[in-house]
């Protein structure tokens, strides 16, 4: 016998249409493959022309919230709305009426997911937002369903699309960041205010989702260390070209004895790691674990499709398996106080720096970096092009040392009339 | 409530070792992050030695099948001996006690799921085998729970990892087909009757699972085109490199309105291809859904905890879920007769020739081509290495054309006393 699922959309922008065509002209096809008719009962959206533009029949435009979280025809709610206000209302609303929730909102998961899912958990319905985190790629399932015999280790994940396409323009094109960046925003890969991307914050949500899930722990995304992109300049990624790096903004999560570290910044990484080669707006993420060893996930990490694949593969988990799976609501397991997070974590370095062009300058600046406890492999004037005080460029690629080193060495060297630390890019092997 | 699952090991080999090792060493992991306690009941395996070497108690040895299916105690039985025989014969009397089956065979699954699955489906038990493809990668979870919400259209994995340390070895290090496969052997990585991998019968079983599922139908094995690698030479691997492609044995799917086609055969793909920079034992499967657009999982595609990472997720899944989800048992699904399959596929094609040193002989030979409907990107003499005849070797790169023009073509033009086709490579975009 067939399964009749009746689901509601609200918001109909890019995501919310993009789930709402392919629910509509995949109809037939998760009838036949998933033996479940997955109906969409309702549509919520404000925009009168979008609801037409798209098609929706008059008598599934819904009105209010309400009418939809009491329909007893709808089974699953999407929220496809974004942010925390009246996103988080209308999702609570549904939870409290039984409604399982599928989700596209990484700021709301981030922000919010402990407390939605005790409220699923109470009402029995589940809340699902594989949508939230790389778009198509279904690395929330992986986790989930895929890989949990492991202990995860690492996570590194290339999960912001904005800033994966301008530092791929700055590397391959030599294009500074603000061209890169008007590229970007041209073609509507970029937002009008690129804050959100360009600073971190988003891969800083999707780093807190995914690591929670992959640690079993509860990873608040201010717990992440942050640093964007826009102070990235195209002579540092040619200079980590050169020396065999390619630069990422990576979402980085370690997990051991001694803790958990979460940060999200410019990275250098070998030109041969899988993650190099991931360009463009694609997105990836790279995982260790202790019995499966490496594995990648790769895809397109947003766009209405992609997005709508992930939204749509939700709801047919949620209409075929009965049963609410009470482990994947993770951010409930652990308590914040129960978590060390290490914030002085251990990276190498890669740093760029002016110094005076005077005999025994390097010497000294190394007996600083040796006061520290900083090794270094590396030591090299590249290029002769001096700054405005007659200072020559040298970069310094240092072995694996701490935050706080780094800092401290920083501070001496720009006080010490020796040179000035203009470049700080941690580098993952 | 922590539930209890009892779980018994068919066979301790390299897998079957790193699942007892991996279900012991987590049995507390499991229990805490998945709320359930997982417990080897029960080990199978004449070799005594081999079990006291991994330290099985005594009271889990077991001395027969039937021992095993008949424990009241046991609800998964884990196959991990290999092979059609007594492996499947195991797990049909584990099914018909409705024990549930995870199993990493490959072999069994390709060429018995359909009928296995049904036992199972009868018996209301589950079967099993993300472990028989891509090691610990999880592409069967993914296909059927992550991106179910497609039509998936096309997939193209490097699903053998023999082959690809082989042909990376040609390409990196130019050495030729012996040495590389002697290298390879001395490794542990090719077996010393490498003729399952190297022929790729290997990738055929797993295609055969793979596009079954992908394409909810039944792919039996024996409707896939097969070429192995023994017969590649190192030279038509640096001529690719020089046009820009990277050669990988490539097991391929499609599946449109005509029909579906599968192929495993050595193929040239574009070197910024995600799949190119997939080297070593690693394997990837790129996969193309109507709404996910392409994505592309990769890791290690064997070894002893990777496999073992598969088979105790799929446990853990089995132990976790307590509805059978029927929709897993793809293989059931279509008969064989509904599948219109493609032998005459479509593809572009690398050409190496040797031809007589005369004026107009590249022109009759581009009208044969012509006369076989085959257009020509690229023709050109490659080096001045003559053969033993005195004759000078060409590179032709074609237009999309199709299998049958091919062959007519390259019987034509050994007839012709033009010239020679020494090598016929297909190429994918």
């Amino acid at each position: 016998m067939k399964k009749r699922v009746g689901v509601a959309i609200l918001g109909l922008g890019v995501v919310g249409g993009g789930t709402y065509k392919t629910l509509v002209s995949h109809r037939d096809f998760y009838l036949k493959t998933q033996n479940v008719d997955i109906v969409v009962e309702s549509v919520l959206d404000k925009n009168r022309e979008r609801l037409q533009e798209l098609g929706v029949p008059e008598e599934c435009i819904a009105n209010s919230i309400a009418e939809v979280v009491t329909n007893p025809a709808i089974d699953i709610v999407i929220e496809t709305i974004g942010g925390v206000g009246i996103a988080k209302e209308f999702v609570m609303a549904a939870l409290k009426e039984g409604k399982s929730v599928v989700t596209a909102n990484k700021e709301m998961i981030s922000k919010c997911s402990h407390e939605l899912e005790r409220i699923a958990k109470r009402n029995c319905c589940g809340l699902y937002y594989e949508a939230s985190c790389v778009g198509g790629v279904p690395i929330i399932r992986t986790l989930l369903d895929g890989v949990q015999a492991n202990h995860i280790t690492e996570m590194m994940g290339i999960v912001n699309g904005t800033t994966n396409y301008i530092l791929t323009k700055m590397a391959q094109e030599g294009k500074d960041y603000a061209e890169a960046l008007k590229e970007a925003q041209s073609l509507g890969y970029a937002e009008f205010d690129p804050t959100n991307d360009v600073e971190g914050f988003d891969s800083t949500y999707k780093l807190s989702i995914l690591s929670s899930m992959a640690f079993h722990t509860k990873v608040p995304y201010t717990k992440v260390s942050r640093e964007g992109i826009s102070t990235i300049s195209a002579q540092d990624i040619a200079n980590g070209q050169d020396l065999g790096y390619t630069m990422k903004l990576l979402a980085i999560a370690k997990n051991s004895e001694a803790g958990v570290e979460v940060r999200v910044h410019p990275t250098f990484i070998p030109s041969e790691h899988p993650l190099a080669g991931v360009n463009d707006a694609y997105n990836a993420v790279y995982l260790r674990g202790d019995a499966l060893d490496d594995i990648m996930l790769y895809g397109k990490g947003a766009g209405a499709f992609p997005t709508a694949s992930a939204v749509v593969s939700d709801v047919i988990y949620a209409a075929t398996h009965s049963e609410i799976k009470y482990s994947t609501y993770k951010n409930t397991a652990a308590a914040e106080g129960d978590v060390k997070f290490i914030s002085n974590f251990s990276s190498a370095y890669y740093m760029r720096l002016f110094v005076e062009d005077k005999t025994g300058v390097l010497a000294k600046i190394c007996g600083i970096f040796s006061k520290f406890g900083i090794s270094i492999v590396k030591i090299m004037q590249k290029g002769n092009t001096r700054n405005e005080n007659g200072r020559l460029p040298v970069i310094i690629i240092t072995h694996k040392t701490n935050e706080n080193s780094v800092k401290n060495a920083t501070a001496k060297i720009n006080a010490s009339g020796l040179g000035t630390v203009e470049a700080v890019i941690r580098v993952e092997a």
